[in-house]
């Protein structure tokens, strides 16, 4: 017997026939005699209704009733669920945010999850009963309705696995696992059994958009072993119910990962805009003298690149930003162009940046080399590189995007099985 | 400056638009220094959507469940009037039953309320907040969600108004206010300045559906002063924020109106049935023996006649029930035929009843004979007749439910201004 967590998104319960096929996920779980919790997002397209209802009312809305009006939702699928549950004969119960309780920060439309009281509901699992949780959403300080921030049910998911120390977190969502790429791209792409925390964290905030980077932080500080599987299959496949080997990908703790490759997977991220400032003082405090306003914008600024002064008083400093956010990123810099202290600013849209990624590098030398290496021999120019302990990033022009991500995936052993 | 509670029902917040209109009726109250309260339902359709989606999930929901799910709608609507107040600069916040807390008892889909802690709500009038209630809701012992049945926003609304103290509790609807009788059948009909709490009980429950029944019986015991008026007219049209005479209907206490009419309206309801029950045993506890079968299976009794009996041993009882129950209540009895002792069941259908009401006839003499002349006049045949201290109620073929309504009205005095 174990104690699980399964999270499903909002196209895995769009309508109540999709409820019943996540109701069974739930049955075949609790018939292997496992304590379930469940956390659900609101049915696709209802949060999209209500944000949209709330920007009519009023372009400006408070925070608090934004909250309010956009947690019934995931409420509305919370009871749904149950009602199912209950007519396949399972104990079920559904709980709000504010029932369990989980309790998150004042951040209301973006708040953090700070404590999540478990106790009742393991004394309700003691009962064979199930939870079913409203994901995406709290009790705020104020005794207010706080909800996460979009796609908030993943980082719920986690935190309740967290709070009730489940022995895995299931995330059943539209793919059924995560690939060493995008397999729209490279149809050599395989799904990996396991990937390390930090490698879905890079995958994640790169582009793979499979999990919400914020919950696997939180699964990474709380060692949450988290699987992503699909929703749609058939859930009494054989299989299915593996305990220990289920179809999908594990995310895990480095240690839980036996056989390491260097890389294990290839990320990219289109509609990248570079911004070169050319000769800027080359004198302490301008870095901070330009990407603090940026921030303060709420531009969110990538790659960074400073390149070493000629004559030790000019530099050049370049770096990215989503193309959405280049004109306002491009606004606050001619504003503050005298304070800043530089000549030009030069923008450049249609980029896209290929990360390369794989916790093995840190103990390997050369990876680098290989992908600048391959790049070369497709005649793939690298406008800008930066690297991290386990990834490599290379900014190229977009056009290039498709054929940098297979040369990469193929150079680093990926397109085997 | 009063404290006014002002409830509008689903039609009234179809849409962001309509809100738009609702909070401009609110700002006007609060603009002639009023603390206000506001109740809301659920944006017409909504709950429609909410109910069918729990009886497709199981057609034996759980009720718990089913109010967890249908209690979101009135959520999102005191959330957006919320944020539309908010936008026109009035200190707005919104009340999920829970948040105040209403507390109901655990007859969950049908729950009365117990009590209402106010004291939140009152200390933030004092800092000229409107608060902005969903209606049709409480919290039950079990820290669960409760609704209060359909059409329950009325009583929310009242049971705040108690709760608060209020001055008035100001209904708006889709009519203007309360009619002697419908004026789709007698275009005479006028509008009431007042009625009695009593009056508008039998109004109500008659079938002049301008407020829930439960509502009316709570106004009544708490002394609530309720006003029936439009929400659709103009806000800021002249009178509309008098706070003496606000176009409308007052529904108050008997002592608060002077002119005090003997008959005050004429309601019906059609699809009435008959059952008759032929050579009934007349001997103690013969009635307790029909009707209690009948009530323990949901059916909703109306005019009891027993004639008195020629020899002493047998009598005929006759009853109404809603055509809907008619099969039901024929089963029940037919299948209790043996210890009921009757001879006969015989049922009858396409009938209605028109009632003549009015808290005057308590002091006048004549005004039943003065129904039975005007019908009889018209060649309207009376199949049965009940009365009570402030109601005349006389069951005929349906086809003439018309005639009857407007002979009656002119009889009465009710076609003069």
């Amino acid at each position: 017997m174990a104690r699980l967590v399964l999270k499903f998104g909002g196209t895995s319960v769009a309508d109540i026939n999709r409820i019943r096929n996540v109701a069974r996920h739930v049955k075949r779980e609790v018939d292997a005699g496992h304590q379930v919790a469940v956390v659900v997002s609101a049915m696709s397209g209802k949060t999209n209704e209500l944000v949209a209802w709330c920007t009519e009312a009023s372009p400006m809305h408070d925070a608090r009733e934004y909250d309010a009006v956009v947690a019934s939702g995931e409420q509305v699928t919370a009871g749904l669920l149950a009602i199912v549950l209950q007519g396949m004969g399972i104990n079920a119960r559904s709980w709000a945010g504010w029932q369990i309780p989980i309790r998150t920060d004042g951040q209301h439309g973006a708040a953090r999850i700070q404590e999540i009281e478990g106790s009742e509901l393991v004394r309700r699992f003691g009962d064979g009963q199930v939870a079913v949780i409203a994901g995406f959403q709290g009790i705020a300080p104020d005794n207010r309705i706080a909800t996460l921030g979009r796609g908030g049910s993943d980082t719920s998911a986690v935190a309740v696995a967290a709070a009730l120390k489940a022995d895995r977190c299931d995330i059943y969502t539209d793919v059924d696992g995560v690939y060493t790429t995008d397999p729209r791209i490279e149809p050599k792409a395989r799904r990996m059994n396991r990937i390390a925390f930090e490698e879905m964290l890079e995958m994640a905030s790169l582009g793979a958009k499979v999990l919400q980077v914020r919950s696997v932080e939180l699964a990474m500080v709380h060692k949450v072993r988290t699987f992503v599987r699909s929703s749609f299959e058939d859930p009494d496949a054989p299989g299915m119910g593996d305990f220990l080997n289920p179809p999908g990908t594990l995310i895990c703790d480095e240690d839980e990962i036996v056989e390491q490759q260097v890389v294990t997977g290839i990320a990219y991220a289109k509609d990248e805009a570079q911004i070169s400032l050319r000769r800027v003082a080359d004198r302490p405090g301008v870095a901070g003298a330009i990407f603090g306003p940026l921030a303060d914008a709420g531009v969110n600024v990538d790659m960074i690149v400073q390149n070493i002064s000629e004559d030790g008083t000019r530099t050049d400093m370049t770096f990215t930003v989503p193309v959405g956010d280049l004109r306002k990123a491009t606004g606050v810099l001619e504003a503050a162009k005298d304070e800043m202290g530089f000549d030009v600013v030069q923008a450049e849209q249609g980029l896209a940046k290929v990360s390369v990624i794989g916790v093995g590098m840190r103990s390997h030398t050369g990876v680098a080399a290989t992908a600048f290496k391959a790049l070369a021999a497709r005649g793939i120019n690298i406008r800008a590189i930066t690297t991290s302990e386990i990834k490599i990033s290379i900014l190229i022009d977009a056009e290039y995007t498709e054929l940098a991500v297979r040369s990469l995936h193929s150079v680093y052993g990926l397109d085997k099985a």
